[in-house]
Protein backbone atom coordinates (compact mmCIF):
# COMPACT_ATOMS: atom_id res chain seq x y z
CA UNK A 1 0.00 0.00 0.00
CA UNK A 2 1.16 3.18 -0.77
CA UNK A 3 3.49 4.93 -3.41
CA UNK A 4 7.16 5.43 -3.21
CA UNK A 5 8.47 7.79 -1.13
CA UNK A 6 8.87 10.19 -4.37
CA UNK A 7 5.88 10.78 -4.68
CA UNK A 8 4.99 12.61 -1.51
CA UNK A 9 4.95 16.28 -3.14
CA UNK A 10 2.53 14.88 -5.71
CA UNK A 11 0.02 13.57 -2.81
CA UNK A 12 0.69 16.89 -0.43
CA UNK A 13 -0.64 18.70 -3.51
CA UNK A 14 -4.39 17.26 -3.23
CA UNK A 15 -4.47 18.75 0.30
CA UNK A 16 -6.38 21.67 0.16
CA UNK A 17 -3.91 22.92 2.81
CA UNK A 18 -0.84 22.66 0.46
CA UNK A 19 -2.36 23.06 -3.51
CA UNK A 20 -1.18 26.90 -3.35
CA UNK A 21 2.34 25.70 -2.75
CA UNK A 22 5.37 25.80 -5.33
CA UNK A 23 6.91 22.78 -5.85
CA UNK A 24 10.60 24.12 -3.95
CA UNK A 25 8.20 24.42 -0.77
CA UNK A 26 6.30 21.36 -0.95
CA UNK A 27 9.65 19.75 -0.93
CA UNK A 28 10.67 21.84 2.23
CA UNK A 29 7.02 21.15 3.68
CA UNK A 30 7.70 17.23 3.31
CA UNK A 31 10.47 17.48 5.88
CA UNK A 32 8.18 18.46 8.06
CA UNK A 33 5.61 15.85 7.56
CA UNK A 34 5.39 12.03 7.90
CA UNK A 35 3.65 9.19 6.43
CA UNK A 36 2.20 6.43 8.68
CA UNK A 37 0.29 3.62 7.27
CA UNK A 38 -2.38 2.34 10.16
CA UNK A 39 -4.16 -0.71 10.59
CA UNK A 40 -7.64 -0.82 11.12
CA UNK A 41 -9.18 0.04 14.54
CA UNK A 42 -6.12 2.22 15.36
CA UNK A 43 -7.59 5.46 17.34
CA UNK A 44 -5.31 8.23 15.94
CA UNK A 45 -6.73 10.75 18.57
CA UNK A 46 -9.24 9.82 21.56
CA UNK A 47 -11.69 12.91 22.23
CA UNK A 48 -11.06 15.24 25.55
CA UNK A 49 -7.11 14.40 24.49
CA UNK A 50 -4.81 17.24 23.03
CA UNK A 51 -4.98 17.38 19.21
CA UNK A 52 -1.83 18.65 17.64
CA UNK A 53 -1.58 16.96 14.00
CA UNK A 54 -3.08 17.61 11.00
CA UNK A 55 -4.06 14.14 9.07
CA UNK A 56 -4.12 13.78 5.60
CA UNK A 57 -6.04 10.58 3.99
CA UNK A 58 -3.99 9.11 1.07
CA UNK A 59 -5.41 5.58 1.36
CA UNK A 60 -8.27 4.32 3.76
CA UNK A 61 -11.50 5.54 6.03
CA UNK A 62 -11.26 7.49 8.90
CA UNK A 63 -14.28 7.57 11.40
CA UNK A 64 -15.11 10.54 13.79
CA UNK A 65 -17.10 9.95 16.79
CA UNK A 66 -18.42 11.59 19.70
CA UNK A 67 -19.91 10.34 23.22
CA UNK A 68 -22.82 11.48 23.59
CA UNK A 69 -24.25 12.41 27.70
CA UNK A 70 -25.99 8.67 27.74
CA UNK A 71 -22.67 6.94 26.56
CA UNK A 72 -23.98 6.08 23.42
CA UNK A 73 -21.54 6.93 20.37
CA UNK A 74 -22.60 8.87 17.91
CA UNK A 75 -20.81 8.62 13.85
CA UNK A 76 -20.02 12.58 12.87
CA UNK A 77 -18.33 12.07 9.97
CA UNK A 78 -16.33 9.42 7.29
CA UNK A 79 -12.92 10.97 5.80
CA UNK A 80 -11.96 9.25 2.63
CA UNK A 81 -8.89 9.38 0.47
CA UNK A 82 -8.15 12.98 -0.24
CA UNK A 83 -9.73 14.36 2.88
CA UNK A 84 -7.81 16.16 5.18
CA UNK A 85 -8.98 16.72 9.21
CA UNK A 86 -7.57 18.57 12.75
CA UNK A 87 -6.31 21.36 10.69
CA UNK A 88 -7.38 23.78 13.37
CA UNK A 89 -5.19 21.40 15.69
CA UNK A 90 -2.16 23.82 14.09
CA UNK A 91 -3.43 26.67 15.36
CA UNK A 92 -5.59 26.04 18.48
CA UNK A 93 -4.29 24.51 21.61
CA UNK A 94 -7.99 23.07 22.76
CA UNK A 95 -8.61 19.46 23.16
CA UNK A 96 -10.32 17.40 21.14
CA UNK A 97 -13.85 17.21 20.59
CA UNK A 98 -14.39 13.76 19.33
CA UNK A 99 -12.62 10.90 18.30
CA UNK A 100 -10.79 9.73 15.19
CA UNK A 101 -10.18 5.87 14.35
CA UNK A 102 -9.03 3.88 11.05
CA UNK A 103 -11.71 1.69 10.29
CA UNK A 104 -9.47 0.76 7.49
CA UNK A 105 -6.14 0.00 6.90
CA UNK A 106 -4.82 3.17 5.90
CA UNK A 107 -1.94 5.47 4.61
CA UNK A 108 -1.50 8.93 6.40
CA UNK A 109 0.43 12.40 5.90
CA UNK A 110 0.85 13.83 9.07
CA UNK A 111 1.76 17.27 10.41
CA UNK A 112 2.00 18.03 14.09
CA UNK A 113 1.70 21.82 15.28
CA UNK A 114 5.20 20.66 16.76
CA UNK A 115 6.23 20.71 13.03
CA UNK A 116 4.26 22.92 11.65
CA UNK A 117 5.29 25.87 14.41
CA UNK A 118 8.90 24.37 13.67
CA UNK A 119 8.23 25.30 9.64
CA UNK A 120 6.77 28.81 10.48
CA UNK A 121 9.88 29.55 12.33
CA UNK A 122 12.61 28.35 9.18
CA UNK A 123 9.59 29.34 6.45
CA UNK A 124 7.52 31.99 7.41
CA UNK A 125 6.21 32.44 3.85
CA UNK A 126 5.18 28.77 3.28
CA UNK A 127 3.46 28.75 6.92
CA UNK A 128 1.19 32.08 5.46
CA UNK A 129 -0.03 30.31 2.48
CA UNK A 130 -1.10 27.45 4.46
CA UNK A 131 -2.68 29.57 6.82
CA UNK A 132 -4.16 31.53 4.00
CA UNK A 133 -5.60 28.03 2.84
CA UNK A 134 -7.12 27.24 5.98
CA UNK A 135 -8.64 30.25 6.35
CA UNK A 136 -10.24 29.70 2.63
CA UNK A 137 -11.40 26.45 3.66
CA UNK A 138 -13.28 27.50 6.96
CA UNK A 139 -14.73 30.12 4.94
CA UNK A 140 -15.85 28.13 2.03
CA UNK A 141 -17.49 25.53 4.23
CA UNK A 142 -18.97 28.43 6.41
CA UNK A 143 -20.39 29.72 3.45
CA UNK A 144 -21.83 26.32 2.76
CA UNK A 145 -23.24 25.54 6.28
CA UNK A 146 -24.96 28.39 6.96
CA UNK A 147 -26.20 29.13 3.80
CA UNK A 148 -24.83 32.65 4.26
CA UNK A 149 -21.54 33.96 4.35
CA UNK A 150 -18.45 33.08 6.19
CA UNK A 151 -17.94 36.67 6.24
CA UNK A 152 -21.03 38.78 5.35
CA UNK A 153 -18.99 41.60 3.98
CA UNK A 154 -17.22 39.40 1.70
CA UNK B 1 -15.02 61.45 17.59
CA UNK B 2 -12.08 59.73 17.76
CA UNK B 3 -8.87 59.29 20.29
CA UNK B 4 -5.83 60.57 19.33
CA UNK B 5 -3.05 58.64 16.81
CA UNK B 6 -1.11 57.81 19.98
CA UNK B 7 -4.29 55.11 21.01
CA UNK B 8 -4.34 53.30 17.82
CA UNK B 9 -2.77 50.73 18.97
CA UNK B 10 -5.13 50.42 21.75
CA UNK B 11 -8.14 50.40 19.78
CA UNK B 12 -6.37 47.76 17.52
CA UNK B 13 -6.23 45.44 20.35
CA UNK B 14 -9.59 45.59 20.60
CA UNK B 15 -10.26 43.41 17.70
CA UNK B 16 -9.73 40.11 17.59
CA UNK B 17 -7.76 39.65 14.69
CA UNK B 18 -4.61 41.69 15.95
CA UNK B 19 -5.45 40.93 19.89
CA UNK B 20 -2.38 38.20 20.13
CA UNK B 21 0.24 40.81 18.90
CA UNK B 22 2.69 42.54 21.09
CA UNK B 23 2.82 46.08 22.29
CA UNK B 24 5.77 46.03 19.13
CA UNK B 25 4.25 44.50 16.67
CA UNK B 26 1.31 46.67 17.12
CA UNK B 27 3.18 49.48 16.28
CA UNK B 28 4.84 48.17 13.39
CA UNK B 29 0.96 47.15 12.30
CA UNK B 30 -0.42 50.52 13.12
CA UNK B 31 2.12 51.79 10.02
CA UNK B 32 -0.12 49.63 8.10
CA UNK B 33 -3.39 50.77 9.05
CA UNK B 34 -5.34 53.99 9.01
CA UNK B 35 -8.11 55.76 10.20
CA UNK B 36 -10.61 57.23 8.57
CA UNK B 37 -13.67 59.23 9.40
CA UNK B 38 -16.66 58.52 7.46
CA UNK B 39 -20.09 60.53 7.62
CA UNK B 40 -23.69 58.61 7.70
CA UNK B 41 -24.82 57.01 4.26
CA UNK B 42 -21.14 56.33 3.11
CA UNK B 43 -20.87 53.59 1.09
CA UNK B 44 -17.59 51.43 1.91
CA UNK B 45 -18.32 48.75 -0.66
CA UNK B 46 -20.64 47.75 -3.34
CA UNK B 47 -21.70 44.53 -3.89
CA UNK B 48 -20.23 43.16 -6.78
CA UNK B 49 -16.89 45.31 -6.79
CA UNK B 50 -13.84 44.05 -5.99
CA UNK B 51 -13.84 43.42 -1.46
CA UNK B 52 -10.02 44.65 -0.63
CA UNK B 53 -10.24 45.82 3.09
CA UNK B 54 -10.92 44.70 6.75
CA UNK B 55 -13.01 47.34 8.24
CA UNK B 56 -12.84 48.09 12.25
CA UNK B 57 -15.74 50.20 13.98
CA UNK B 58 -14.20 52.51 16.13
CA UNK B 59 -16.87 54.03 16.50
CA UNK B 60 -20.20 54.19 14.34
CA UNK B 61 -22.50 51.54 12.88
CA UNK B 62 -22.02 49.88 9.69
CA UNK B 63 -24.49 48.12 7.53
CA UNK B 64 -24.68 45.07 5.24
CA UNK B 65 -27.51 44.85 2.72
CA UNK B 66 -27.55 42.70 0.03
CA UNK B 67 -30.23 43.24 -3.23
CA UNK B 68 -32.46 39.85 -3.89
CA UNK B 69 -33.54 38.43 -7.31
CA UNK B 70 -36.46 40.72 -7.13
CA UNK B 71 -34.40 43.71 -6.57
CA UNK B 72 -35.14 44.39 -2.87
CA UNK B 73 -32.53 45.33 -0.34
CA UNK B 74 -32.20 43.35 2.19
CA UNK B 75 -30.16 43.91 5.59
CA UNK B 76 -28.01 41.09 6.18
CA UNK B 77 -26.14 42.88 9.37
CA UNK B 78 -25.11 45.70 11.42
CA UNK B 79 -22.03 46.19 12.85
CA UNK B 80 -21.33 48.14 15.53
CA UNK B 81 -18.41 49.72 17.65
CA UNK B 82 -15.80 46.59 18.41
CA UNK B 83 -16.97 44.73 15.30
CA UNK B 84 -14.40 43.99 12.38
CA UNK B 85 -15.72 43.24 8.92
CA UNK B 86 -14.38 42.26 5.11
CA UNK B 87 -11.24 39.87 7.46
CA UNK B 88 -11.75 37.86 4.39
CA UNK B 89 -11.03 40.35 1.86
CA UNK B 90 -7.17 39.96 3.23
CA UNK B 91 -6.84 36.23 1.72
CA UNK B 92 -9.04 36.00 -0.87
CA UNK B 93 -9.65 38.16 -4.11
CA UNK B 94 -13.67 37.24 -5.04
CA UNK B 95 -15.94 40.04 -5.51
CA UNK B 96 -18.25 41.59 -2.14
CA UNK B 97 -21.28 39.30 -1.84
CA UNK B 98 -22.88 42.39 -0.26
CA UNK B 99 -22.78 46.69 0.30
CA UNK B 100 -21.67 47.97 2.99
CA UNK B 101 -23.11 51.57 4.19
CA UNK B 102 -21.95 53.55 7.39
CA UNK B 103 -25.38 54.10 8.63
CA UNK B 104 -24.26 56.55 11.19
CA UNK B 105 -21.14 58.56 11.55
CA UNK B 106 -18.15 56.29 11.97
CA UNK B 107 -14.05 56.14 12.45
CA UNK B 108 -12.50 53.13 11.51
CA UNK B 109 -9.70 51.48 11.26
CA UNK B 110 -8.88 50.27 7.70
CA UNK B 111 -6.33 47.39 6.19
CA UNK B 112 -6.44 47.03 2.91
CA UNK B 113 -4.84 43.77 1.09
CA UNK B 114 -2.43 45.35 -0.05
CA UNK B 115 -1.00 46.99 2.89
CA UNK B 116 -1.39 43.29 4.40
CA UNK B 117 0.41 41.79 1.59
CA UNK B 118 3.24 44.36 1.80
CA UNK B 119 3.32 43.53 5.79
CA UNK B 120 3.61 39.94 5.36
CA UNK B 121 6.57 40.90 3.25
CA UNK B 122 8.35 42.77 5.65
CA UNK B 123 7.20 40.77 8.74
CA UNK B 124 5.78 37.38 8.19
CA UNK B 125 5.33 36.67 11.93
CA UNK B 126 3.00 39.13 12.27
CA UNK B 127 1.12 38.14 9.59
CA UNK B 128 1.31 34.34 10.53
CA UNK B 129 -0.34 36.19 13.98
CA UNK B 130 -3.31 37.64 12.02
CA UNK B 131 -3.83 34.92 9.88
CA UNK B 132 -4.09 32.28 12.89
CA UNK B 133 -6.50 34.72 14.26
CA UNK B 134 -8.99 34.98 11.30
CA UNK B 135 -9.01 31.10 11.24
CA UNK B 136 -9.78 31.15 14.73
CA UNK B 137 -12.03 33.32 14.38
CA UNK B 138 -14.10 31.85 11.29
CA UNK B 139 -13.59 28.29 13.24
CA UNK B 140 -15.66 29.81 16.12
CA UNK B 141 -18.19 30.99 14.03
CA UNK B 142 -18.57 28.13 12.01
CA UNK B 143 -19.14 26.31 15.44
CA UNK B 144 -22.07 28.57 16.41
CA UNK B 145 -23.59 28.97 13.11
CA UNK B 146 -23.42 24.84 12.54
CA UNK B 147 -24.37 23.75 16.07
CA UNK B 148 -21.46 21.35 14.97
CA UNK B 149 -17.79 21.45 14.84
CA UNK B 150 -15.47 23.79 12.37
CA UNK B 151 -13.05 21.04 12.31
CA UNK B 152 -14.93 17.77 12.80
CA UNK B 153 -11.94 16.30 14.71
CA UNK B 154 -10.76 18.92 16.51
Amino acid sequence: MGKSGDDITALMLEAPQFNTLSQAELEILGKHIFRKNVSENTVLCEEGSSGDSLFYVVTGKIEIRKESIDGRQTVLARFNKGASVGEMSLIEHSPRSATATAIEDSELLILTRKSFDELIESEPLIGIKILKNIAKSLSTRLRYTSGRFADVFK
